[in-house]
């Protein structure tokens, strides 16, 4: 028996409190990990909320975690004791499906949401299946790599799935927790970037991150003046703004690309995507080999979640913090 | 000078007249065609109605020619006088911008349409820059051949742009004049082919064409039983259905790709989207290679449209039978 030391909340919108749990025997393909840093996301805080109806109380959050193995199930071979590692949004997949097969194990139907049903990171332990955990290369700063493991990886996966290019334009809408990882992801890429934002304070930190440019994404003009400048757009914002207008700043075959949750729909005109074979599409986190992927390339550019710390007693501070929206850009705790 | 006898429209739903003009000297990169049959198409009624405001009167319409090579502009030199030729939606390209030099001519913004500012095919001879025009190969049936040139390339450049592998579990949307030729496409692709239609006499024609089953369109519980069964949809209807339902038909990484220009924004909902890494998009008919590739593969697996033919002094007649909707599939008007 393993017993582990969290902060759950006990119904929806409530405070952290000390939990313990018993996690019982370690499973023969799981992994259980000393947690060292955690990040704090804002789906965390959607599932705190109950907001997508399925949380389970008591509730610990996190998902965006950077730990050492502390041990490894019997059929686990490739980890080691010790070894620095991170854990995202899913804790397990089945391994078996097509997507899975495939490598797509992001999108495999059945995967486990490492706070869905489970118990994430605001602990000092939390345990996954051994194919969910991705080791942290030597080099990575282990302290603010927890929100690449979920905030990251979800802007870097689509521009491996949709074959982003180098020579591409692109640009990112919304300079927040994603957003200030895609752009730094996207200069390095090689791309030329443009950052759209309506924060004067954030169009000067966006140029510093590597933006080439910024528009204000407010103004209807400077939109209209972009007309046909992207071939690639990521929409990291979870409000609805006038996608039509943005459909209209993509060049013949761009792609308009979602990874914000608005909840709204599109209302998309068809003759703008029509006329020039332009194309809308979303995408999940990604899988561990992408993540391993986006972790060699973080290491190479020197790429960093711009990161507030907090200890683990502040968890509730920290959680404030990340619900006022004023993070610059991500909250992590720290053991 | 050479005198062209056309049937035009002097006003928007006009009937068509014998109305003849002067063509001038052909330019130096021209190429006129004998026209021998010629498709009409739904845009042909939208532009003779004027339905997209831009129609020129006298309007001549016709952009799903074949015919033979009359005469050449003296700088063209891979066509010669009497060789078969088709001739569709575009009747010249820029040439010189990304698009075109990209091989995307299709996606010219400066394109010219055939019957855009023009006079198309309704007509005895026709006239077209010519990298638009594109030799018939032997083999394939002039007669039928027409509707290929904008019907058939709608449908078979998104199978190219996006590469719809033979592997694929593949639906078309609305059995008519695109869908018809979509299913015989795909079919010979190696493709799984599912016809969605509401009509029982369309589901036994779908059959016979080679899909390999059909799904009432207009039965919501069908389309429930058919969540994440397509790899790739192809839409050729224009009127409002519920996409929502469709996107929940594809697989992780389906796409639902839009050739008919539906008016009414698409109102998609982004989480079944980003959850599968799901896209939607759109184009418009093809480059010239990608139509002689169409051209070459309909030959090597002789797919045909299926056509209704009228004389070209029974233009009007041939005109409402387009108009009834009744049409199996396409309407082909001949010398």
């Amino acid at each position: 028996m393993t017993i582990i030391n969290a902060y759950a909340a006990n119904q929806a919108n409530g405070k952290l409190e000390p939990f313990s749990y018993d996690a019982g025997v370690l499973g023969a393909h799981d992994v259980e990990i000393d947690v060292q840093y955690c990040g704090i996301c804002h789906s965390d805080l959607s599932m705190l909320d109950n907001e997508w109806g399925f949380t389970q109380y008591p509730f610990v959050g996190g998902h965006e975690i950077t730990g050492t193995v502390a041990a490894v199930g019997s059929h686990v071979k490739h980890l080691q004791v010790g070894q620095w590692v991170g854990l995202g949004w899913h804790a397990s997949y089945c391994n078996t499906c097509h997507e899975c097969m495939s490598g797509d194990q992001n999108l495999c139907t059945t995967a486990q949401g490492t706070i869905v049903g489970r118990h994430g990171g605001f602990a000092d332990k939390v345990r996954a299946n051994a194919a969910s955990v991705v080791v942290l290369p030597e080099g990575v700063d282990a302290a603010s790599a927890g929100p690449l493991f979920c905030g990251g990886i979800t802007v870097f996966n689509p521009m491996v799935q949709f074959d982003v290019k180098p020579t591409d334009s692109v640009a990112v809408i919304g300079i927040g927790g994603l957003g200030h990882m895609a752009v730094q992801f996207l200069h390095a890429w090689g791309c030329k970037v443009t950052a759209f934002t309506s924060s004067e304070a954030k169009t000067k930190e966006a140029l510093e991150l590597g933006a080439d440019d910024t528009i204000n994404s407010r103004d209807p003009a400077a939109l209209s003046a972009a007309a046909g400048r992207f071939d690639y757009i990521i929409s990291t914002v979870n409000v609805k703004l006038d996608w039509n207008a943005y459909v209209g700043t993509l060049k013949p075959r761009g792609r308009l690309h979602f990874v914000g949750a608005t909840l709204e729909p599109l209302d998309l005109n068809v003759f703008p995507l029509l006329m020039g074979q332009r194309s809308v599409s979303g995408s999940p986190v990604g899988s561990p080999s992408t993540i391993a992927k986006m972790l060699d390339f973080a290491k190479q550019h020197q790429i960093k979640p711009m990161v507030e710390m907090f200890d683990f007693k502040d968890i509730n501070a920290a959680i404030d913090r990340v619900r006022s929206g004023q993070a610059r850009y991500r909250v992590v705790l720290k053991r």
